[in-house]
């Protein structure tokens, strides 16, 4: 018997990983807080839930999926909140990205109702969601993560347990972090080159014939071509997670020269407004900074 | 018939390139600085010149493998030098990594006594040159390099052209900043995540599961084991790179503010005695520079 | 008649503004954590408070000293604490080194208990604090700010107005930052000549026989002879008055290219266990960073 | 009796200090490529010369004060050349602003002539160079500059020997990365200021009022209230100046990761085309990076 689950929180993230859990045939049931949302779901087959706390009446695992800590604090202890409803039979699952230590306070303050925390932010954007092949970076107690996996791995192709409650908000950080450092170097080198007098896709081309392929790169350089970056995951989000990174190195001693200057560069695309273009827009701001001398 | 075929500079890089040559059944004839180098060439069947000079009489295409501009000068314009025995009936390929700038000056003396001279670095360290899936980055007149694809494709499974000569150190320079930047960024990155709390070969298996993962980082991932980082691509010569590519930079206006944070990291790297290590001794640097605030 | 005021916190700089105070003949309590560092000031004639809700009982003007939101928290809404004593008819000046946005939350928190508050940090160290010449650094009602003038003139040479409660703070981390890059520029600039071969006094001579010439440098050239580096300044200071400006910075959306590369060196210097020397020691981060190439 | 002077190079330095030497009566005879800037001086009482060479001839010591390598090329070895008029009676004084390095080359070059030479870049901008009140940066036999400080203070108001010639020029470098540095601290301070609420004068009451107060700042901070930056010493060449000193920082394996950073916003600014304003117009870089996040 599958165990009721409930999602709140249907954005371009949440409305796919929410329809992959209801295609697994889990009981589902919804929450957003602006209802046309979740239309669609209801479609396929989910209940609507008319607030945070009747969800989390209706579901034994309860799923947040939202953008910022203030978001997810008004779905739990705001007006009708989800948390009343926390006791020792539930799990709490927070899929948002948020800092590491935020997660800690979240999970302080649940303890005293007895739920399960799990802290289990993902790493892919809108299309790996829609696919079900999200990379899912869990933290809390291991025997529980476990049990919980066949539900995660709905949404995700794979399941990595990082530790404690909170670290997988940390290896989440650590991956944005390599994935603002490779995306700004891919495109300080095609500026480079491009002033160099080298072609665009020849430049592209050469990246693709060796070890430095990837991935992300096969998939971003489409953007390159038109330059327009219709955001997949947006630079003004890429900026965020890097603050909460950068703050967390202060925390942890930990040296970040190029994260500070990633999160440097970041901060100036949103200044020139582009934060909601994707974060591949970075070429945007690497293209304002040339100079000869 | 197979053109017969010059190589001088029989380094790490060299030797094993002018081995596939051989393979391939071109004729070859070897040169190297010091001789003993020669031997296991000539044991697989090459001639050895004494000189630069004759090597370059006694072959149609002349290719030099060196580590900078004083040892190419050396073997191009030094006492026996081979620039005094190249006409319009012989192409001089010139596959060290050096600057455009110097490439061009190299091309412009040249030309006067009619050699074709083809620029053509690669990208890719020992392993690749072994077995002969470099990629060759070349520049040049475009039906010259057509014709010298096949001699190419012995040392490389993939040429890539560039545009005129310089163009191919242009684009090595632009490999080899991505390449300089990656490194760094997943340094940064274990660097982070472990000061969180989290296990190295947890991180490692997070970026590899997702659209990070790249051949260099299966690659590099083993030398983290053990950290004792024996050199594939020397730290110093990154350092090299990086300084030729932010003075190129300073020419063509090109905007590189992560590479030349990249330059001060390695030169940092250097300054610590650790240039004869494998560039990914960038963890060294990194893990030097933390503190918590 | 002089009001009777209260100072709470007689640390290297509380001590000897106290002092100050006590000169001018106002009426003083002071009160301290650690009780032994009362006794030189009773000597001088204060009243030494039990605790700081006594000394707020006591005084009319509260003046706080103290080197982190902790303490001044513990002061007070602590056990005992100052707060629950203040009234429209009493002044609370903190002139504490906090951030912009705690000195907002602390006004929040008192406003309705009526008292007026006023943010008055101060430029300078121990010695101006000793001589009686700090700037002081003051926001709040510009009203009270001005009556208080005297008051504040007995510790500083210049009061300056900088705007409501918060601005003083803000002002504090502007002259920070300023200083922080002004020494590190001065350790730059050395560490720079006397590698290309200069003698570090000559290099001091030519900055001291122009422009560039000021307090700072004349004052701290003397800890370049020794390098010994005692405190006036403590780094881990300097440290996190400059983690407050790149947060602050992130909320107001100021360009701090240099202020966080500023911390990232200072952040070094902690990490190497030179946060307890004084913040001129950023030359020993320096001198660990360089490297031929 | 006065030996008899050359000066080359009449730009908005070299006139006003050929003015002075004037003014303290040595018999001068100038040079300048575009010979109008001549007549001024000649309206002083000096000689003016058709080439280089005649000025050589006519001359003890000969001085130059231009902008660059190439322009000092050709005054030395140019059609009409200098260099060809000198020998052991004679003094080569360059004043003009170039890297150790090329300053060696020319000594070197010059060596086999016998003639004296003398590497004394000044600090100071057109202001001092009018007054007579420059810092004048002596590299070179020792003796013999003690023997020409008294025609140097015709310039400047003070002599300070750097060591051997170059050194003066490696002098120049480390006064000119603190002053890029002190002026990017300056615009960086108060555009965090102003953009967290200050009021820009009062920014700069502040900064004046304690130990970081300087003339550069006095002197700069008028062009702060215009915001129009009509050079004084052009943003391009703090920007070429930088580039001499991060060249020779890689050579002597100097750290100063806060000058390349400077290097990259002067360069920044150079690419915006406000190379020719002053280069205290690093603020409408500054100005340029912001962004929230």
């Amino acid at each position: 018997m599958k165990r009721p689950v409930g999602f709140m929180g249907l954005g371009s993230m949440g409305s796919p990983m929410a329809a992959n859990i209801l295609r697994a045939e889990y009981p589902l049931t919804v929450y957003n807080r602006s209802s046309e949302k979740t239309a669609p779901l209801a479609q396929l087959g989910a209940r609507v839930a008319p607030g945070p706390r009747e969800l989390a009446h209706a579901a034994d695992v309860i799923i947040a999926m939202v953008t910022d800590p203030e978001a997810l604090d008004a779905l739990l202890w705001g007006p009708d909140g989800a948390a009343a409803a926390m006791d020792q039979t539930k799990v709490f699952i927070n899929m948002s990205t948020v800092s590491p230590r935020y997660t800690r306070e979240v999970s302080e303050r649940l303890a005293p109702s007895g739920v399960t925390f799990i802290d289990a932010p993902v790493s892919g954007s809108k299309k790996p969601a829609e696919e079900g092949t999200l990379i899912i970076l869990a933290g809390g107690n291991r025997e529980r993560v476990t049990e919980l996996t066949p539900l995660l791995e709905t949404m995700g192709k794979k399941v990595i347990y990082c530790g404690e409650a909170g670290q997988g908000s940390m290896m989440k950080m650590a991956m944005n972090l390599l994935l603002g450092i490779m995306m700004e170097g891919f495109t300080e080198a095609i500026s480079f080159g491009v002033r160099g007098g080298l072609a665009e896709e020849t430049i592209v081309e050469a990246i693709f014939a060796g070890p430095l392929s990837c991935g992300l790169y096969r998939f971003k350089s489409a953007l390159f071509r038109e330059k327009t970056f219709p955001a997949q995951f947006p630079l003004k989000h890429m900026c965020k997670d890097l603050k909460f990174l950068v703050d967390t190195a202060y925390e942890t001693g930990a040296p970040v020269p190029v994260g500070q200057t990633m999160l440097h560069l970041y901060r100036v695309g949103v200044g020139h407004e582009w934060g909601d273009l994707d974060f591949a827009a970075i070429y945007k701001v690497i293209e304002h900074l040339g100079g000869k001398c």
